[in-house]
């Protein structure tokens, strides 16, 4: 299945000039969802994956549906101040400032195999927190999983020491 | 299985005097997270659904697993500012102030059969914007499923129209 066809451009999203890949085209088609979920799933298998990790909020999307097909626990990194419990918290830069996302601290532990996954690959600042959080609570990570990759800005670049997939990439704006 | 036992209470959260249910110990259970997503397939088969719309950002989670299960594609109703392509907005009343939901035009038309999700019925204020913006886009609603309802706060008076499900119910705080 040609997934490309399926993602949506809209141009000047969020902001004059860029040009916004839009997955929502594909998650109402329920062929194309399905193809997604199961080459993320034959991607994963066989890695000792323990647990999803998905990263707020398009990330739960697919992410939550891996675990499942997985067979294993989901676990979500959030936004500040949505998680009840204790947690950790790591900050990453922005174009204009910055921001966080928090982990639940017995969410993992030095047992676990993770699986982490977002919807999409751009510049990689979020999922290089993400890899953090997971990191310092003792646990493995056996992959990053991505829909979409935005090739032309070389987040892959940050994750040489890490297995890192992705479905649809792009190469140019 | 019993699921309340999955479920963590986490008291003074999000405030002082607040208990709150905390879903993330019931995901990061295989067994719990596998159990609660076929419950929610059972009680959605054979209603003609063509459709489910998850609520951001936590209702993407068992929303997305549901409509993979389920055969049909998965509509995101999301924050405001965070949908790239036309949409159409409902606002709805907070303890303190408003919040506003939001939903793609294209993402559903007068064919579809609507499954609404979300994790949790509080006093049901974000799903009653909810079924405002699906009906608006001439779409019909099957069914409203919930994995938690906090029954003393009496959510499910505002939708007498609609066949509300949820897995989990409170009684009282």
């Amino acid at each position: 299945m040609d997934l490309k066809s399926k993602i949506r451009d809209v141009p000047n999203f969020p902001k004059e000039g860029i040009i916004f890949k839009d997955i929502t085209t594909l998650l109402q088609d329920p062929a194309a969802f399905n193809f997604t979920l199961k080459r993320l799933v034959e991607l994963s298998e066989n890695k000792g994956i323990t647990k999803v990790v998905g990263i707020e909020s398009r990330g739960f999307i697919f992410g939550a549906a891996l675990a499942e097909r997985l067979g294993v626990g989901f676990v979500p990194i959030r936004k500040p101040g949505k998680l009840p419990a204790a947690k950790e918290s790591e900050s990453y830069i922005l174009e204009y400032g910055s921001d966080q996302i928090e982990i639940h601290k017995d969410a993992l532990d030095k047992d676990d195999v993770v699986l982490l996954h977002d919807d999409l690959l751009a510049t990689g600042g979020t999922m290089k927190a993400a890899t953090t959080l997971v990191e310092r609570l003792g646990a493995k990570i056996a992959q990053l999983s991505f829909v979409i990759e935005l090739s032309f800005l070389h987040g892959r670049k940050l994750f040489d020491n890490y297995e890192v997939i992705s479905l649809i990439q792009y190469d140019s704006e």
